[in-house]
């Protein structure tokens, strides 16, 4: 890879100064930088770390006297971290799928396989599946019978497609992805003592020892355009109609979605969140870490979640959350705040006591 | 797939009213109902969408006025969730694996493959590993060496199973999951701090840094019959003995079991729960969602522990808990009701104490 | 496998009593055990079972009346967890990959395969990757493109490992589990509700939905000597720089790592524990399970954390830290017992307002 200052001002729609034929190879934080990096310093927190790199050229934050830092040429971006999405996107070396389809790849001959489609070895693509035009699959991947992905599809090795899924264009797979898992759906004959307990928050009732009889899923996942799922996600498949990702949302790894589950467009769900069956997520709708989503809720459009609450009742739209059980995050603070001066509080009342018993 | 109404309602122990010869063919949410699917309709809150869709047949509530929905037939169900069971049964169109030993699968050639068997593309059988009659095993499967799986078991993809498992007959392994993965285990030539600082509650005493020396796992994993486990979960080998999971239990999605646990019969474990090493858990145990439990304790027979539960201690048979750490569920809602009125507590003691004062 | 008593007490560094000629085929748990096992009998506790089981020959607590239990012989060793280290790796079966690339690996001509290596069945092997001497890699694994992993590394099934990793020698990769999935980077083109709301901590602001934007991961994983990844982990690239785990560190399943992260030596991350994008962590730091760190902040050498902990923000060097949000354990359990006592505090503040108020 071999960029010009210019063209890398221009890709990012940037303001570049001094030496724009300057030519780099690569990316690098300012204190690793050699003389052929270009060197990420979007804050006055690297001016040290600049000096100390090779870097002859550096994206700056507004204002830097770039010179002074034994700059050659320096690029301007009025947003440094939305410069972060261009930047990396040119200098991404890949995953270096082979072109073309493997000869180790299993394909099913009802299967269609679109233009500009590129199947690493070992994956299997099952019965009528269709795989969009300009696609890549990773090393190892199964597309199930009769999926569809959309085209400009990247998956990584190793992710799993099952039957009927239906996704859009653009998608991304990180490595390990199981889409279209069968929901964790269970009943006993007669209502058990977790359904009681339910109802009663805490009583199981008379409840007797049960075994469980499995629900299907008869629906599968159906997935919208420019999606990402992360590492090792779980995504079941909905009991009668499909689980429903909407446009434009970012899942990471480790991340759980019930069967029936619907979310809206453009959210970012952080790792290791689970959203139990059922629940419906508006858009723009942000989870932490670690976040929990009780079955059979919603979570209004614009909901921001703290990482670990553990949401157990409707969220409205446009609130900020934190907590198990998650609120507000003003209500957790003040609860909070209360709770470390409970020790305190408890002397103070003991000392009342006293004084009001004399 | 062609059924009649007669025949989904004898399937079903069920009865039925109206046009018994009616056919369809899939099931459908009462709304999405196309004329050809039988819509379910199993409480009234379905009443509105009845009437919006297509459908000439459904299951309905116990008392509906099935006819005014605009209904040719009814099939009448005491208990709706547990008809929901037999139904999606019947309409699964299953993952398609291809019948027989697929030719791009790798087996050992002292495996023993029974009668009936079909093995998916890309599958590896082990040395000795033994697969019981009627079992699919999907494609990308992994059975090692000496492992047993029972009859009419069911792997989705790339399911794994380590060497000396022993599992049951029916067990249904979702995408990714992992059986007999080792034990987590090390200790340090020394006494550590974290071994301190569990006997007293937070001292790490004057341990020095150390390294950790690896506890192999000898032990494997033994399944019950009628159990399946979810997509990427993690079933730990025993450290000497097996770990154990018992006849009838369920896991859902990202569930991890760690070394030595032992789990009875017909539990449900919900997503991203987590179970340490040497636990031991009861028969009829729910676990909700992301639920926690701390190494070498037991959880009794018929406990609830609900979602975000991490327990800490030994809990005893029939309890329902909740929190962190996991208390009696009412002494939670307790803790909880007091927690939100802590703010106002505070300004009624300082009102207090200046009244006193005076 | 057959050891005499001798054999066994030597590689532990241990004294044998009794017949020292006598010969075991396996270890087992003292209840379990036939005449051919070498009893584990590391405390008191054990002394009934050891009645029970059938072993002539034991690993006995410091002290123990050996021959009072009926057996020949006895091994005695200061810290028997330690003892546990050796045992186990002696009997240890292991999973049986077979000597040898398997012809049913997929290997790029330009991959370097260093002397003495097995690679199991339907294993692929990217381009310009390297293979240290000796290791073991198992079936359905993936070593991307210009990869490298060290001498004597051990990688379970269904391992897979991405573009430019560096890992060190003796490296143990557990089923499942991914290295090098790609960062959890997005960003807005304008300021977003959830950076308003991060900084004021609970206010959006006026910012508008919109769409994320990728930030791609230019960065690796560099994984140091005798680091242990538990089954379906994930370890995400960093950004620009390597994300890192130094060496001694060993994780547990369900892991995930973010982009940037550092951790250092001889760390244990038990199972379903988060760490988020540019955390550092020092050495010989523990995480208890399904802990959890905000992005961007540091936690020191020798730190503790409790299973559960959600560390949001920076913890010295030391410290054992429990909760949500993670504070001093004895600050911890100073306000948990606190609020167990709110009930009553809340009702004793009740009494004193009617007192005063008379």
């Amino acid at each position: 890879m071999e960029f010009t200052v210019q063209h890398i001002a221009d890709a990012l729609g940037a303001e570049a100064a001094g030496n724009k034929d300057l030519i780099v190879c690569g990316a690098s934080e300012p204190a690793d930088a050699t003389a052929q990096d270009l060197a990420l310093a979007m804050s006055p927190k690297y001016g040290d770390a600049l000096r100390q790199g090779q870097a002859r050229v550096a994206i700056v934050w507004p204002g830097a006297d770039w010179q002074s830092f034994g700059l050659e040429a320096a690029i301007f971006t009025p947003r440094p971290r939305m410069a972060m999405a261009g930047v990396t996107q040119m200098m991404d070396a890949g995953q270096g799928v082979p072109e073309g389809v493997h000869p180790a790849a299993v394909i099913d001959p009802s299967a269609i396989i679109e233009a500009g489609v590129s199947i690493g070895p070992l994956s299997v693509i099952g019965a009528r599946a269709r795989i969009g035009a300009g696609s890549v699959i990773g090393a190892h991947c199964y597309i199930g019978m009769e999926a569809t992905v959309g085209q400009g599809t990247f998956l990584r090795e190793m992710v799993s497609i099952g039957a009927r899924a239906i996704i859009g264009d653009r998608f991304i797979g990180q490595p390990g992805t199981r889409i279209g898992s069968d929901g964790f759906s269970f009943v006993t004959p007669e209502v058990s003592g977790v359904e009681n307990a339910r109802k009663s928050l805490g009583d199981q009732g008379d409840a007797k020892a049960q075994s469980w009889m499995r629900i299907y899923s008869i629906g599968a996942v159906e997935i919208g355009d420019d999606v990402e799922i992360g590492a090792n996600c779980t995504i079941d498949n909905g009991t009668i109609r499909n689980t429903y990702i909407g446009s434009g949302t970012k899942l990471d790894n480790l991340v759980h979605i019930g069967h029936n589950v619907r979310i809206g467009k453009d959210c970012l769900v952080c790792g290791q969140t689970g959203i139990s069956g059922s629940v419906e997520v508006g858009n723009n709708v942000v989870f932490g870490g670690q976040c929990g989503v009780s079955d059979n809720i919603f979570v209004g459009d614009g909901v921001v979640a703290a990482g670990g609450s553990k949401i157990l009742t409707n969220v409205p739209a446009g609130r900020v959350v934190m907590g198990y059980p998650a609120v507000k995050m003003e209500t957790h603070t003040e609860i909070y705040k209360a709770q470390r001066r409970l020790p305190r509080l408890q002397r103070d009342v003991a000392d009342l006591k006293k004084t009001v018993s004399k």
